[in-house]
């Protein structure tokens, strides 16, 4: 995998906000927040989407995202929230190392936070039963 | 916290489209896709929004995103993609139980999958070290 600017910050040779280290994560603010508060939670492990992480660093992850939460709405006051990870160019992903964000949601009308654009369409029953079957052969 | 859709779905009181069920986490396919193969990656415990989950849940869910993903991703042929989680209703929650949205971002110009309105601001360095010894001090 390429390097990135977050394995610079892993590394102490970029200067963060940091708000969390341990043997797995690292969590830091934004330098681009769209939102105070927005905080960056990432594996140590380079791998640059989801898809690619080890199990053990998906379940670390995931199980400090609660904690990081809860300090960043009590940090800030904010009461709603969006985590959001981002996998490959076209899905708005801009550095390569899996990051998930945590992004208040404010009252604040330069910085409210996340913006999402949400045109649901239907589930056709037919092709749910087909693609569900199809997932579940690639999981097993 | 109040019943929700998701508590009749792990109670298979209501059919969903599920691509994988273990102790702790179940998956299904979301009845109102932004593209085709979003899947809905939710804890059997009932909590409402991320802050307010187990660790042991959260860590459960986690270890099993990259899995899901690689799947979804292999049904589809999708490449990039999105994972969310909404938290509180100002966040664009609709259902009050936990839920990571898979959603693969497609070629298909009636569900392209996830938009996303991303209006970064710059992070004040005097502010951010303020807030970031603030974040610390609620994670110790």
């Amino acid at each position: 995998m390429a390097e990135t600017i977050f394995s610079k910050i892993i590394r102490r040779e970029i200067p963060a906000h940091i708000v969390h280290e341990d043997d797995r994560v690292l969590a830091f603010l934004d330098v681009g927040p769209l939102s105070r508060g927005h905080t960056l939670v990432i594996p140590k492990e380079a791998a640059a989407t989801l898809d690619a992480l080890s199990d053990e660093s998906a379940a670390a992850v995931g199980r400090l995202l609660p904690r990081i939460c809860r300090a960043v709405l009590r940090a800030t006051g904010a009461t709603a929230y969006n985590v959001l990870q981002n996998n490959g160019a076209a899905a708005n992903q801009a550095v390569m190392h899996v990051h998930f964000h945590v992004i208040p949601r404010t009252q604040d009308a330069a910085q409210p936070g996340l913006g999402l654009v949400w045109k649901p369409g239907k589930l056709d029953p037919a092709d749910a039963a087909t693609l569900a079957a199809t997932i579940r052969t690639h999981l097993a």
